[in-house]
């Protein structure tokens, strides 16, 4: 995420222009691997175009917003900026934004990047429980043209087990929690370390599945019509 | 599942009787693709050997037997079977044994198997909590003969949401539903349809991951030894 080029992964037999089934298009405007592949394995492959929002700016012109309305607002400006920037290409689509970050005692965390933030972060959680917010939005283009966002928030809280410190050592050298945000996964090798979850489990992924399809039934799609499987 | 020839899978490289590092070779007594991916995710790349155990002969010889001890006896069962038949392949190994059910209002139920049962399923489940329960079992061979088991369960509760009728008619006919335990998955087409989960995720898809590590901890293994990435 962040600034960057587009990414155009679609495959190259499907028009830009024309969705082979009259039906929008589905652009994921992350550039985020865990996120494409939660989608892929629930029937959708999406569009994936990213665009560059600062970030730190959208945040810092927030004011004192709570940790809710931050990863909505980021998820929102991702997505418009991509519907906004895309919108000849993609004349008939839904753009999905997302956002996620930890919030635990207070502190709204996004990726650490270095081995010692990861240290300090996973210190500091180890056997307690944080809120794992994800923030979705998701804009409806139609003819060219934005006919309107709606935007959700899902919270789920993280039980974070005790890794040892040979452990911790271990699965700080592999570099991956470095890139994600609350230096942890579910889905990779942070699995081990998590000892369970209140909420929805592709929300930890990166996307909430089933307030994507709130957001979708809002626009009044079904997530089943767009399934591009079986 | 159930009875069947034995599935090897391991890269050819490698060789079938001495672990390239010293370590135990890891054994997933399952055929499930969905626990075999949850391991390869989480760094571990098992050999896959599936044994016949006659599921129905294990469970009918329980009596009454709670839920938790089912699925226990069931995973302790497959595990212990392999050890014994591949004991000579991989004398020094740890294998891990699954089972999977859905509880829900008194009822333990496996793979639905048809579209009827599983729209059945779907129709009694619909907005209402079940409880998954996951049993594994780990055997530790070393120099060619057992050297103990040690078993446990997890219970996860999964709070399922409510497809419009057009939506489970478009999710039951993809087949996904008929051949998982519970007619749902969290990993797949089925992750649109619940709402969320309390307890372990990777104990959803089939095998619990902070489980699986206190067990390989009772047989003095830490996980991130039998690490094959990075």
């Amino acid at each position: 995420m962040g600034v960057g080029a587009a990414v155009v992964t679609r495959a190259a037999d499907t028009s830009p222009t024309e969705p082979p089934s009259g039906l929008p298009t589905v652009v994921l405007a992350s550039a985020s691997p865990a996120r494409r592949a939660v989608l892929q394995a629930a029937g959708i492959d999406p569009v994936v175009l990213v665009s560059g929002v600062d970030e730190d700016a959208v945040a810092s012109g927030l004011g004192d917003a709570t940790p809710h309305e931050v990863v909505v607002a980021l998820a929102t400006a991702k997505a418009q900026a991509v519907a906004a920037e895309f919108v000849d290409h993609y004349p008939d689509a839904v753009v999905i934004g997302c956002d996620s970050m930890l919030h635990l005692e207070g502190a709204l965390l996004g990726k650490p990047h270095t081995p010692e933030e990861a240290r300090r972060r996973w210190t500091a959680m180890a056997g307690r429980t944080g809120d794992l917010l994800t923030g979705h939005a998701v804009v409806r283009v139609i003819d060219g043209a934005s006919a309107g966002t709606v935007a959700g928030v899902c919270g789920t809280a993280v039980r974070f087990g005790t890794p040892t410190p040979a452990e911790l050592d271990a699965y700080i050298s592999t570099g991956e929690p470095l890139a994600v945000a609350g230096a942890f996964t579910i889905d990779g090798l942070g699995g081990w370390f998590v000892d369970g979850v209140d909420g929805d489990p592709s929300s930890v992924v990166g996307i909430s599945l089933p307030l994507t399809r709130r957001l979708l039934a809002d626009h009044g799609l079904a997530v089943t019509d767009l399934w591009t499987r079986p």
